[in-house]
């Protein structure tokens, strides 16, 4: 049996009608921009979300079983800084451990890019946080050594995974495009020419809450 | 009972997932743009499109249902220039008449855009198309009374639509989002904060070759 290939993934990346993955003026009100919530009611209501958050209950279905898939066989996960945190600059202190408190969803190592080197953050549920400041492709290749054998799921946001694509280093992309329009924001898509970096829609599956489509790389 | 309200609408406007409503390149050979034609997949095979090219069969369902619609109730048209045609600046002469050839599928009158008057040609069919060069205001103007109380359908192309957009014109934006990435074109959203100009997102129906959105302004 060959040992699947193990890939950079990017799952449940919610985009609004008119393409940005996050609104504007990111704050610890709005770890989200403004009006980014809305881009994510197709996953709040989900069972996978619910049980993230230490809830029961929730909706199975579609939505739920591609929250949950977005877990599957991830060994390591890559974010870009916002993800983390809303600090900018050098980090004041050591208090800010991310936005999901003691035990966050990830369970497995996390590594943060940040140009601003800070000691590694163990917490609770198995999920360490590793700060790398040279650059995503040694991110890349730390968190695959660290992922063993598993694929790396890359978080975000829409500049993380923007760098990536441009550097053709994502094999699989599921958008999550919500019925909203934002209006401003961080616009995935203005000036990456996806088709030419080899990008191509090989599926979608459309919910009430959101249409689903995945994007893959075409072998060189 | 009170008479409909007649309103600009746009119909079936296709977009790829990039927010692309025309690729690059338009000429002759490439009305749509290079890769542009991938965008109307959804529409290509089904029945409406396949009487308005004078052929049988084709599909029936949503995707039909909608190329339906987008003619019901249609009392006159409005078109950028390109949507007449890929000649720019002044009219070297009277031989173009549209895309369509003899019996264009509009069958009704056609305001078409454009710097540069010529004389109305009036076609078979019902369709005539005259041309306006006072701008969009003076456009809709006409055209809704040309419409004899029936709605006005915004045909494109993307400038086009931005502009009415931008000036709040536009009642009803029905886009059909394909699963295809061009890459590069005419965005249609890039800029412009529909949003702040009003617009929602009120429904969607995803079919399996298109995720149809529809838009509609708030009133103020």
């Amino acid at each position: 049996m060959t040992p699947k290939r193990q890939r950079l993934r990017v799952n449940c990346f919610a985009l609004s009608l008119d393409g940005y993955g996050a609104g504007v003026d990111q704050s610890l009100q709005n770890p989200l921009g403004v009006h980014g919530e809305e881009l994510h009611g197709w996953m709040l209501t989900t069972r996978t979300f619910k049980k993230m958050i230490g809830q029961d209950g929730g909706e199975t279905g579609t939505d739920d079983d591609l929250a949950q898939r977005g877990f599957d066989n991830v060994g390591a996960w890559i974010l870009g800084r916002n993800m983390f945190g809303p600090i900018r600059g050098p980090w004041p202190n050591d208090e800010w451990k991310g936005w999901w408190g003691a035990n966050p969803p990830y369970h497995v190592p996390v590594f943060v890019l940040t140009h601003h080197a800070r000691a590694p953050i163990e917490m609770e549920g198995g999920t360490t946080f590793h700060f790398v400041t040279d650059g995503i492709h040694a991110a890349l290749k730390t968190a695959k050594a660290a992922a063993k054998g598993k694929d790396v799921r890359l978080g975000g946001g829409v500049s993380t995974v923007r760098q990536y694509l441009q550097a053709k280093l994502i094999d699989e992309l599921h958008l999550a495009v919500s019925p909203v329009l934002l209006g401003a924001g961080e616009s995935l898509f203005h000036g990456l020419d996806l088709r030419a970096l080899g990008y191509r829609c090989v599926r979608q599956t459309p919910t009430e809450k959101a249409a689903h489509v995945f994007l893959q790389r075409e072998a060189p």
